[in-house]
Parts: structure tokens; sequence; C-alpha cells
């Protein structure tokens, strides 16, 4: 039997996001060592684009997330250290190969690394980076372990191939765009919820639910970031304001509009999707039209019905301060930035 | 004590690279046929640009390698075949991402695969490839074949860094170069070799013995290939006639013609591999410098050496066909296009 839901380490019941960080903040710590310590590599180059991306922000979900899970469950062990920077490492490598696929040249509100290395050194330092979260993970001499992490990788290089066959594509049907999402971020969101789990010895029911949580989690986060991205201000999103209309990544939003507005505007919309160059006048005429048709309310809510849905999937843990930084996370990656 | 060096199915002494070719035909054709079953993915573009490369050529030396090695010690099972077309499926991947880094449009007497589908798909069937690799190896439940493939792929990425990092170098040292090729090309034949070896249960000497046997003969296998690169023909060579020039790699011939030219020459050298485009005067000259200094001749002796080298790592194991098909091999890489 799991005996579940006692509080270890926390000091108070975590009310916001900032709490959470907080309360993890030893943990959370040990990993950013031992990314520190594993990537002490002798070739310059490798340190330098890893920790340009590392040290420009980000919030460690996938450390965060995989810790609190061990944690909900007991677990005692060192494990999660390590696990913990393997998913920032796969993370990474895939930020890394993402920018050069989509010619971005902000990530997280700094250059891109492949506008400072180029994106010669993006791609081998991404491989690096795969390579390096293998080693970590294949150290630990489990064959559960393995099979998770080879298949999640798999899973999320399907997901961006399936994305990139679809730039342009107005036929894609919003199960088409769940799928993608899917399987390029919430594959990996998922792997680490179950992880904490499975290192943490709880049941395969438990893990189970775990891993939809972080499933539902995940799907959550990426159509709030796919809002966003019509939504935010440069400053406050730290990417190219209108990013994913400047590569032809069709997603949420604009897939409920082109299914709202009228002929004349998607016709309009899909000569702009096929012209080489967008311009600035486009990004405000899409703007104004997603305003229109309440599409971006539309794409949240249905983030903010995902991250319910992962909620309920740990409805039945006790409750507790690490379930309850759960919850808190779940609330977070919908409301962020707003 | 390992019964080594038994002929199980040849039918007969191999005496040239074809009859080495004919006499695993069976066991290649298995490789083949699990490579393809392996890839037949849902996902069309995926399979397209993999089959477009391995059914360009190239004659799969790695998996052939990894096959002689473990019938060498009596190996009776299947895992050579499943870890077979993990090489082939690494060795696939790295092309891929090679060619994206170094902008390559042939590849093996085609257009590179990029030039078809885009440095996007490249990238990305290409990390797709390196996590097939690894489910496929996980799937084994062996941690010794785990922790090989995780370092050697690691060791791979840090040879092509090491590559990139290097590049208009003039500076670099025979032993610089020397490290690139061992890390980037010789350890995965290396890897290869071993792990016949490992998986028909050889003792720890002979799987060192077989790794050394690969290493040295990757090195004369990338020095030859880098020599060829100045010396052959578009149409017998299956890429474009002086690439790495055009790359700004610095390979042996270029290495040792920098070592002997006068300073005048020097000077004019580096100042072509400073320029934007090189010119088809530009390789006129470095061809008749390279003829003038013997600089060819020098590397391919150096070639040479090092499969001399590796043909002496094995040179304790009983004679056998098996035994026989590795030295034919270790001359071919050398001699091939010649």
């Amino acid at each position: 039997m799991d005996t579940h839901s006692q509080p270890i380490d926390l000091k108070s019941n975590p009310q916001a996001m900032e709490e959470v960080l907080l309360s993890y903040q030893e943990d959370i710590q040990s990993v950013e060592n031992q990314i520190k310590e594993s990537l002490s590599s002798s070739i310059g180059l490798i340190n330098d684009v890893f920790f340009h991306i590392l040290q420009s922000g980000g919030k460690r979900l996938r450390p965060l997330l995989l810790i609190i899970a061990s944690r909900l469950f007991n677990y005692k062990g060192k494990d999660h250290v390590t696990l913990g920077s393997v998913m920032e490492f796969i993370h990474t490598a895939t930020l890394l190969h993402d920018d050069v696929v989509d010619e971005a040249s902000l990530r997280r509100g700094r250059k891109a690394a492949r506008m400072v290395w180029g994106n010669q050194a993006s791609i081998l330092v991404g491989d690096y980076l795969f390579s390096r979260a293998f080693i970590e993970t294949v150290g630990l001499n489990r064959d559960d372990l393995n099979f998770l992490l080879s298949h999640t990788c798999q899973t999320l290089s399907e997901g961006e191939i399936l994305q990139l066959i679809n730039t342009n594509n107005f036929s894609m049907s919003e199960k088409d765009y769940l799928k993608i999402i899917e399987f390029k971020t919430a594959s990996l969101i998922s792997l680490s919820c179950r992880v904490g789990g499975l290192i943490a010895g709880t049941s395969e029911g438990n893990q189970e639910a775990l891993a939809k949580f972080g499933l539902n989690l995940g799907i959550a986060y990426q159509i709030a970031d796919d809002t966003l991205d019509y939504m935010a201000e440069k400053d406050l999103f730290g990417k190219s304001l209108g990013q994913d209309f400047k590569e032809g990544k069709i997603t949420m939003p604009l897939l409920h509009l082109m299914n709202h507005c009228d002929a004349e505007d998607r016709v309009r919309i899909e000569e702009m999707f096929n012209q080489d160059h967008f311009l600035d006048e486009d990004l405000v005429f899409i703007k104004k039209l997603l305003g229109d048709y309440n599409s971006c309310e539309y794409a949240l809510s249905k983030a903010e019905s995902y991250c319910e849905r992962a909620k309920k999937e740990i409805s039945h843990f006790l409750p507790s301060p690490h379930k309850n930084a759960l919850l808190i996370i779940a609330d977070y990656v919908v409301t962020r930035n707003r």
C-alpha cells in the first residue's frame, strides 16, 4: 500500500506559484548543480550553448513536477535529482532543434542560441544533450526508465515532424492539432510526472494517474502558449510576437477563427499564409479578427478545461501540500502572463 | 574459454570485398528487413527521408562488421540483426544532421535529403532515428549495451562539434585532426565490432581487440575518405568534389601541404579558406600543390598504417573465414575507389 500524500519537507502549504517554487527550491538547486556537474564538458562550446539557454530563465517545470510527484509518494532517494536533470537536458535539446527548424530569433526574451553560435552548433549541441540524457538515465540501470525515455523521445520527434508536415495546412482539424501538441509538448511533461511516482515506488494506478495529470497539464500549457503568441506583449512573453503566424503554424485560436469567419476573410488569411513574407499589418488584421470571433477566449477556455481534466486525474490522492503544489502548477500554466 | 574462429555459415573463404558481401548477404538482408519493419512509421515523411538515404547505396559497413564479429565467436542468436539495424539508424541519423551542418547538396551520388525535403525534415528525422536506435537497444534489456550506445552517441556529437570548432583552423595539429575523426567516425565503427563480440559472449580481451580493430579501421576509413575528396572524380565518389575544401574542413592532405609548402602558398591557401565563396580555380590550385608535395600519398600511407594497426589488433585470433573477412574489409576501406 502506498502511504502517499504525507508532507516531508514543506514548511507550509503553498498557495501560489511563487510559494511552490520556494518550497522546492532546495531540490531544484540540486538539479541545477547536477546539470552543471554533468555538463562540465572539455568542449567549451557545448557549455556555452547549453548555459545560454539554461540561464535565460524557464521555471524548470519538468524537474519541478518530477520532484513533487516523487515527494508526494514519500520518495527519500536521490534519483529525482538525476532524472530532473535528464528532463531538462531533453527539453533543452528540443528547444535548440526547434529554434533551427522554426528559424526563431528569440527564446525566453534573449537571442536564440542559433543567432549567437549558428544553426550548426545548435543542432550538434542538441544531439549532445540527447546523448547525455541517455547516459544519465542508463546509469540508473532501470529497464523501465530506459523504456519510457526512449519512447518519449520518439514521440517528441514525431510531434515535431507532424507539426512540420502541417505547416500552412488549414484543412488540419482541432484533433490533429491536439495530437501534435500532445506529442511534441505534453509527452515529456507527462513522463516527468510519471517518473516521479515510479521512482517513489507507488502503484501502477497512481503512476498512470500522474502521467494523465501531466498529459492534460501539458496540453493545457501548449494551448495557452499558442494563444498567448497572439495576445502577449513582446516583453512579457520573451519571444517574437506572432511567431507562430510567421512560421505558418496553425494553432487553436486560428483554427477556431477559420471555422467561424466568413469566406472572404478565410481566403485572405490563407493568402497571407501562402506568401513568402508576412507584413505587420497582416498580424494586426488577424488579431482584429481573433478579437471579433473571441477565438483566443475559446482557446483559453479549452486550455482551462484540460487543466480541470488534469486536476481530476489526481483528485483521489489524499490532500497534502505536495498535491496542492501540483494543483497550483496546473492553474499556473493557463493563467501565467495574463 | 572462447572457441573462436570456427566457420559457421561461410561456403568458402572470401578473397575480396564482393565475396565478403556475398558471404554475409543473408544476415545483411535480415538487417534490412528489420530496418524496414522497425521503420514502418505511420508518418510517411519519416519513411521517405530514411529510405531515400538507405536506398542510395552504402555497403552497410557497420552492420556487416557487427555480424562478422559475432559470427567469429560462434554467435547463434538473433540480436545481431537488431543491433545491426541500430548501427545503421545511428549512422543514418548522423548523415542527416551532417548534411544540414555542412550544407551538402549530394550524398552517395544522389541529392542529399535536405535538398529534397528541407533542413527541417532532415533534423527531425535524424532525431527520430536516434530515438529508434535507443528503443531497439533498450528492448534487449542489457545495461552493457545501453551504456556503450549512449556513450558512443555522445562521442559522435563531440566529434562533430570539435570539427565545427576547427573549421578554417590552420593551427590545428594532425593530432587534433585524428581526435576529430576518431570521435565522429571511428567510434561507431569500433562499437559495431565490439558489440558483435559482446553478444557472442567472448572474453573482455577479445571484445577489446575487436573494438581496437574497429577504431583503427575507422580512422583509416576517414583519412582515406578525406583524401579521396581531393582525388576522386565526382561520379565515382558520389559527393561533390572538393566538398571538404568548400566547407572549410581541414583534413590530413591539407595539413600535410600547409606544413610543407612555402610561406607564399600558405598565405594564398589561408586566404582562399577565409573568403566567402570558393572558385573552381582555387581547387585546381590546391590540387596542383597537393600533387607537388605528395600530400595525398602521405595521407593514404597514414591510412594504410592505421589499417595495418587494425589488422594487428586481431592477429592473435585463430585463422578462419570470418577473420579473413575482417582483414579484407580493413584493406578495402583504404583501397576502395582507387
